[in-house]
């Protein structure tokens, strides 16, 4: 797969990069990143995920070593190298190489930024609707865009098996995010999707944006026994926008079919999303 | 610092060793190591090591991809090259190359071992008692040894400020574990250490196999307050064995200096891995 990394000022196939055995990203989860989708030579609300790369990085006494200017030129550059309609971008900071095994030197971090083709999954998922699958777990400091995925790593397996297209985290009761994802449900013309506890995407900022006025928008703690007087239901991610979902392990949302709201997001969201 | 790095059936400088930038233990934290000290030529506790390495794997769905033996054999063939009376053994297995930026294949993994010199912690923490800092926070799957060690990281530069040796981590009233190292108390004759909610040490386990006949064990649930009325207290890692600890936050224990049960486990632990 044709992809390029940028990394200490250069640009190279991606295949090629590496990162030290010592990096602290690898040794000991030390290091936050982000997704942008790109359409065409756009890099889709670049500025809110460097807002929340720069915040991540923060709470880990981490600095990102470059301008958001400077991010975007050099977004721009790798884009031009891949030359695809969609791309995935991904940006990752590090602590760099470990000090005793443990510590790092915030002015000596890795950082490096990634382009390849977007992995589309089957169209049948946004034409009939997808199935999720539960998983009793929820992640710690979610609010943070931190590097440690390993649960949702571990899961891909179990979830590609149960015909799934995401592991949504419940605990206690609750219903959180997916592994990867917001989590929304319908109820009538409300439009409920947890808030604490959760990964705050930037694309569950734009839904929340594009419903306002439109859906009565509910943002709480969200019960695993309303999903059974839900109306429809659907998740959000940056690199496959909106999902909507039909089914969650044996039960049936809604009619089992993608209702009209969730079409109505899905078709404001690519008005937005397309018209840069 | 000199240190090796055996990977793919090569021996080279730790340094020049890399993994990618899509490797699955940096992008997503799916991976499990195990450090093992050497004295000498001797890598202590290998079997324990690599019998949890083994079940950590298992939980990921890794396969550690050499046998004990060959693990061994690559062990002493790093240590042959570092000469160092103590080295550190890192031993790194991760799910390799990341497919679509989440799954992976447990056939490819990546798998490394590299041996360093130790780094010593001041002797006085020996001599005189070391100070421990609380922190509110619980491990999640703490009984695997995963990658994600990024909130003992992030604190790494707090737990020097203070002076202290290690972060001792507490949730809801309790005492767990070190960021990187079990915990215990000694109240008169009992030894009394956390078991559930923590990583079971390897050397957590040779203490408790020391320690019997002559104390009384308690693996339990351990009260924070408990800690008020303890006479002794320690932690063990591979590393740096056991470090006699006189002060949590500003909480004398004791009488604040090494007690004699420390002192006798301390010997005995000595007289065990120098004796091989």
């Amino acid at each position: 797969m044709k992809s390029y990394c940028w990394m200490n000022g250069k640009i190279i196939p991606a295949k090629q990069t590496k990162v030290s055995v010592y990096d602290i990203g690898l040794l000991r989860g030390l290091g936050v990143f982000e997704v942008v989708i790109a359409y065409g030579k756009h890099p889709f609300l670049l500025k809110e995920h460097l807002r929340r790369l720069r915040a991540s990085a923060h709470y880990l006494g981490l600095h990102v070593p470059v301008s958001d200017k400077q991010i975007y030129i050099t977004i721009l550059k790798l884009l031009s190298k891949l030359r695809e309609p969609q791309a995935l971008v991904r940006i990752v900071l590090t602590g760099g190489e470990a000090i005793h095994g443990i510590d790092f030197n915030p002015c000596q971090p890795t950082f490096f930024i990634v382009v390849e083709k977007v992995f589309k999954i089957p169209a049948q998922n946004y034409e009939q609707g997808a199935k999720l699958i539960t998983f009793n777990y929820r992640r710690e400091n979610p609010c943070i865009k931190h590097l440690n995925y390993r649960e949702a790593a571990r899961l891909q397996k179990a979830k590609n098996k149960a015909g799934a297209i995401e592991i949504l985290y419940v605990s206690g009761g609750s219903v959180y995010e997916g592994a990867t994802s917001n989590f929304f449900i319908l109820k009538g013309n409300r439009l409920i999707t947890p808030k604490d506890g959760v990964l705050i995407g930037v694309t569950r900022g734009l839904i929340l944006k594009l419903a306002r006025g439109k859906f009565k928008i509910e943002e709480r703690l969200l019960k695993f026994s309303e999903l059974k007087s839900a109306d429809e239901s659907f998740i959000t991610l940056t690199t496959k926008e909106i999902v909507p979902v039909v089914k969650i392990n044996n039960l049936k949302i809604g009619k089992g079919i993608i209702g009209p709201r969730t079409k109505y997001l899905m078709n404001k969201f690519k008005q937005y999303a397309r018209s840069g």
